[in-house]
């Protein structure tokens, strides 16, 4: 994107929507404006030193508002309603719920890990689940140099994840009250997170195949989600080999003993704890943390804009 | 035990102490005597409507205090000094640290798992690690039925497994500065809290070979642990097969979506999302729950005690 750009953000006054326009405020974007629900049409949001007023997002007005490109932080749902209006009008969209994610024809971008396939865009890019990012990220190096046969994956999620709501009642809650937290569907067998976990990862990784379980659960954190993860290689690779790729890989810093603290914040996915898995033929175990609302959603967003607006000849433009 | 017995709780002060009083008044234990360190003779503590004094604990006043049995729930430099002066004078003791766990001849006991085991002490039996016995409990039926070739695990351990003072610290704080924690040792590649984690369940289970890799994480609640775990087991067994099992193992009880708040307070191992793991020829991943503080210590131990104590013959007293 070039400071020109005319960006719209919408789901303007969530926590995603928040750190997005902060984040292209410190980029040095100017033409931005802020989109919201019809109830928080009145009000204004932070960008950089000024306020924007919040418009309504309706599928019209993001369509009639002469935007080159839209980033979108709202529910599923609302983005079934909104997102066709603005593509109809030649606007690009960026969005970062689930409901095009799984589309054939919608790239699902991680920009260190498969940037290129943005290019391939109709309209609309979408951002991947916020533990499916960093995951990418660490297994993209590992997967080329020895293949992955199979994960497993157990989360640490903080509420930020379940948006700003959830966020003020743990502030607001006695810290003796912190429970474990299971707050996605559940169909007697999976929730929907694992799901989505799985099925992005293999499109990500471009492995339709790959064999993962996931285990999903909500900590009494505020930002900062962690992942437990299992890999077996197809060929052996060594925990120092792994460590010499984890140290290249573009937006991943090795860590001995990450934490949410230390990756709230940061741009960086964290990884650390690398050992073999005594449990596989050839396995590592790994440790992974990263800021779930930056790299895990407005960052990633931001990144993947940047890629497609980028002041160079792109194809699918 | 019968009422009769006299027992010592050396630790009266600590977190697991203090539930170990109210668990034996609950059952209606009467001579009873607390010990703590010097520190904190002079104090009283509570059992049922009594308070009773702290004793200094030292090798000398526990082995001159006629008791039966001694329950420690002290740090293992701390049991690895007193112990023997308890066992030397004839006293029975059932020591919750890490002091004597893997030592040759000192059984490590869950008693729904290999309580016939206790019974061959020579003056200590060893209450295992918190995330050892829930986990013994779940897997023992699964073991017997199927076999376990190897074992991945991912732990949620509440701040009351690191003692009172964190319980206080973590209610002091404020709630949005919840945290993820590795506060065990670390050799550079492990945990010390994973370790003993699978040099305990194999020999709880008898299993000297079975391949297990752990990964230990602290979170920011007050009393509960939880376990992430995948097993692969030699036989198939299906997800149906081992909700049976477990539906009928002692101290197990099925739950959907078990939660830490869920299970403090209660005696059971909570286990559920019981399902297939598609990573493995042979697998199941599932979800465990237990009151670290109850069936993870203080309980634990009671119930060893209670095998020793039964009013009926037993060979090795």
């Amino acid at each position: 994107m070039s400071p020109e750009s005319r960006i719209g953000v919408v789901g303007a006054t969530g926590a995603v929507g928040t750190l997005t326009l902060q984040l292209l405020a410190e980029r040095g974007y100017r033409e931005v404006r802020a989109f919201a629900s019809a109830r928080s049409t009145g009000r204004t949001v932070r960008f950089g030193r000024e306020e924007l007023p919040v418009e309504a997002a309706t599928p019209e007005a993001l369509g009639s508002a002469g935007l080159d490109l839209c980033l979108f932080s709202v529910g599923a749902s609302a983005s079934r309603e909104l997102v066709p209006g603005a593509t109809r009008a030649g606007v690009l969209c960026i969005d970062k719920s689930s409901a095009f994610r799984l589309e054939e024809g919608v790239p699902l971008v991680v920009p260190e890990v498969n940037g290129e396939r943005a290019l391939e865009h109709d309209g609309i890019v979408a951002n991947p689940n916020c533990c499916a990012i960093p995951l990418a990220c660490v297994l993209k190096p590992l997967a080329e140099a020895a293949g992955i046969r199979a994960l497993r994956i157990a989360t640490y999620q903080s509420v930020s994840g379940a948006g700003a709501q959830s966020m003020e009642r743990l502030r607001a809650q006695d810290p003796a009250g912190g429970n474990l937290g299971m707050d996605w569907d559940f169909d007697g067998e999976e929730l929907e997170e694992e799901t989505k976990l799985r099925e992005e990862t293999r499109k990500i990784l471009e492995l339709p195949e790959l064999r993962i379980s996931a285990t999903c659960v909500r900590v009494p954190v505020l930002v900062g989600h962690a992942e437990a993860v299992w890999l077996e290689t197809e060929e052996d690779l060594s925990p120092e080999a792994a460590r010499a790729l984890l140290d290249e890989a573009p937006g991943v810093r090795l860590a001995e003993l990450p934490t949410p603290r230390e990756a709230a914040g940061g741009d960086d996915v964290l990884v650390g704890r690398i050992r073999r898995d005594p449990a596989a033929r050839h396995g590592l175990a790994l440790w992974l943390v990263c800021d779930n609302l930056r790299k895990g959603a407005a960052l990633n967003a931001i990144q993947i804009a940047e890629l497609l607006l980028a002041p160079r000849p792109i194809a699918a433009r």
